[in-house]
C-alpha cells in the first residue's frame, strides 16, 4: 500500500509498503481521511517527537507513517476485539497507553508512564507507531471509536484535533454563561473558540495577528476577532468586561500570547494553556500570577472523550464542514499539505484522502 | 498607646499614639499577642505592600501600624457588631475588602476588585491600615474569630499564619493518604507540612539547606528532612515514590525550589504554589509542565477559613505551641524580632506581647 513515511528531519517519503496484519486486539482500517497537524509540520521541520531509540511500548524507530488524525472503514477484526465488527466507520483516538500503570488505572492513559521515551519521542500513532497516512492502518479495538450513524468520514477525521481543545475546555471548567478569550486562531484556536461556544460562553474574543486568519474566524461565526496590532486588546475586551474574562484559552505558544492572556483574564480567573511552547517561558510569579488569584491550567491530548466530542460535531455538522479547507492525495501530502500549513494561513484543516 | 509605625524602608519607630475608637462595624482589642511575618520583614527591607498613596478602602498611606498576625480581648463593641462582646477573646482576620464586588460576593474577598491599589499596597491590616503590634486595634466584627473556649491567646496570634498554609492545602484538593514535597523549611513551609501531616498525607518530605531549620523540623515530628547540599532530593524521594510525590508545596519561592519543585511532582500531580518570588521565573512550559500534566495553582492569603483554621490548632494545641519560639516587647519588635528573622534561622514564630 502507498504511506506517507517519516525518516527524520526533511525527510518524508512517499513509499509502498507492506500491509501488516492486525494484532489480536487491533482491528485494519481502510483508511478514508487522515488530517494533517501541527506538530506533522514541526516533526518534518525539526524531528520533533520522531522515536530515534526503540519507542517502549512500540520497540519502533523511524521510519513511521505520519498521520493521527483519522477515520476509516473497519475491514480486518482481531479476535480480541468484541465491540466492532467489519464495515464500522469509525474514528481513532491515536494514542499509545500500556493500559496498566498507575496514570492509565486512574484515567489517565494520556500520561501512560510507560509511554515515555529518552528522546521525547511522541505517545502517538504517527509518530511512535505507524498512523493514517496510508492506505491502511491497524488500531486498537479500544482505541476505534463508532462514529455516529450520518457522520461522514470528513467529519470522523475532525474527532481527535476537537478532542485537543475539548480536553481543554473539561479541564478549564468553562460554564455556559462565561466569557472566553482565546489568543491565536490557528486551528487549535478556532476550534476551542468554537467549542467554547458550543459550550455556552456568552462571549468569545479571539486574538490574531493574520487577517486572514482573523477573516476565517469571522467565517465561522466568531465575531469578536481582535487584532493586536490594530486595537488594544485588553482595552477592547475590558470594555464588555471591566475585570477581563472568566477563562483564557492560549493556542498560540510564545511569550506575548502569554502575555496578553495574562492581561485580559481576571483576578481569580483562569489560564488554560493549550498551545506547546517552542522556548522558555518567563513570568513573574507574584505579580501576575499569585496577586491575581491566576492558576496555569497546562492539557495535553485528551482521555475518555472520543464518543462525547462525536456525538458534539455530530450536533453541530454545518459548522464543522467548514473547517475542511483542502483535500489532497498521499502524494501531494508534502507539498500540498504539510508545507501549506506553514505557508497558507487560510488554511484550517487540510484532509489527506487516500483515494485521490 | 504604645505602637510599631512604619514610615517607609527601613524606617520603623515605636511611638506613642491615640487610641482610636471603633467604628459602627468594628471592635476595639487589647492586643494580647501579634506575630511576626516575614512580609514585615520585606515591608522594612525594602517598603514592600506599604501605601505611598493613599489605599482606596482606607484612604491610609504610611505611617502605619506594623502587625497582622494577632490575637486579643474585646474591649469596646461597635453598635453595629452583633457577634461578638466585651472580654471576648478573638483572633484576627486582618484582610480588608469591600464585601460587596463581584470578587467578595463570590466568597474570594481576598481577591476584593476594591482592594487594589496602584503602588501595590498590601489588602491587609498592618500594611494599608493600621494593625496588630500596638496595645489596641480596632477590626472589623466580621474579622475578629472567636477562640475555642480553652485556647490561648499566643495559639489565636498563629491562625492568621495557619491559614495561609491552610489555604494551600485547600486549593491543592490534597487528600488523606497522598504523599506531599514542601519546599523550603521557614516558618511557612514548616507549618505546610505540619498541615499536610495532619491533613492525612501518608509521607512529607520537606527540603532546605539551612541545618538548622532542618533541625527544626526534625523537632516538629517532620522525620524526612532533607538537605538538597547532602543528598539527591529527587532520587531520595523516588526511592519512596518512583514516579514521584502527589503535591509538592513551594515554600521558598526562587528558581532553584521551583525547578526541584517540578522534578519531585508526578505526572498529573500538583505543583501548590505558596510562596511570593522577588524575581521572575523562567520554565520550560511544554517540557516541565505540559508534558508532565502539571498545573501550576496559585494562592494568597484565605478566605472563610478561620474557624477551620482555629478549630484544628485547638485539636492539636501541644504541636502549635513548638511553633512559637520567643515572645518579644514591643520596644524590642525591630531589633529583637523582625530582624531577628532575618538572621536567626532557629526562629519560627516570634511573638510580640505588649504586656512586656
Amino acid at each position: 500500500m502507498k504511506a506517507v513515511r517519516i525518516y527524520g528531519e526533511k525527510d518524508i517519503r512517499v513509499e509502498d509498503v507492506e500491509i501488516p496484519e492486525p494484532k489480536d486486539d487491533q482491528v485494519q482500517l481502510k483508511v478514508k481521511y487522515c488530517g494533517i497537524c501541527g506538530s506533522d509540520l514541526h516533526a518534518y521541520l525539526e524531528g520533533w517527537g520522531l522515536p530515534t531509540v526503540p519507542y517502549p511500548l512500540t520497540g519502533k524507530t523511524v521510519p513511521i507513517t505520519l498521520g493521527h488524525e483519522f477515520s476509516g472503514e473497519v475491514v480486518k477484526v482481531g479476535k480480541d476485539v468484541d465491540n466492532l465488527k467489519v464495515g464500522d466507520h469509525v474514528a481513532v483516538e491515536p494514542l499509545l497507553a500500556c493500559g496498566k500503570c498507575e496514570n492509565c488505572r486512574a484515567g489517565n492513559y494520556n500520561f501512560c508512564n510507560r509511554a515515555v521515551s529518552t528522546d521525547g519521542a511522541g505517545n502517538f500513532l504517527g509518530f511512535s507507531e505507524d498512523g493514517g497516512m496510508a492506505q491502511y492502518a491497524n488500531v486498537q479495538g479500544v482505541f476505534a471509536h463508532k462514529l455516529p450513524e450520518d457522520m461522514s468520514f470528513e467529519l470522523g477525521a475532525l474527532a481527535e484535533p476537537t478532542a485537543v481543545v475539548y480536553e481543554a475546555i473539561k479541564k478549564s471548567h468553562l460554564r455556559e454563561g462565561q466569557s472566553v478569550g482565546v489568543m491565536g486562531a490557528g486551528p487549535i484556536g478556532l476550534l476551542e473558540a468554537l467549542l467554547a461556544k458550543l459550550a455556552g460562553a456568552t462571549k468569545v474574543y479571539i486574538v490574531d495577528v493574520s487577517k486572514v486568519r482573523l477573516a476565517k474566524a469571522k467565517e465561522l461565526g466568531l465575531e469578536n476577532a481582535l487584532d493586536p496590532t490594530q486595537v488594544d486588546v485588553e482595552k477592547e475586551i475590558k470594555k464588555d468586561f471591566p475585570n477581563g474574562v472568566d477563562i483564557t484559552f492560549e493556542c498560540a505558544g510564545v511569550q506575548a500570547t502569554f502575555d496578553t492572556a495574562l492581561k485580559i483574564t481576571k483576578r481569580t480567573g483562569t489560564l488554560q494553556i493549550v498551545a506547546l511552547y517552542g522556548k522558555p517561558l518567563t513570568m513573574n510569579m507574584t505579580d501576575d500570577l499569585i496577586m491575581q488569584g491566576l492558576d496555569i491550567i497546562t492539557t495535553l491530548c485528551y482521555n475518555n472523550s472520543f464518543p462525547n466530542v462525536l456525538g458534539i460535531i455530530d450536533n453541530h455538522k454545518d459548522l464543522f464542514k467548514k473547517i475542511v479547507t483542502k483535500k489532497v492525495s498521499l502524494d501531494d501530502a508534502l507539498d500540498q499539505g504539510i508545507k501549506a500549513l506553514a505557508t497558507d494561513k487560510s488554511q484550517v484543516k487540510i484532509l489527506i484522502d487516500p483515494a485521490l
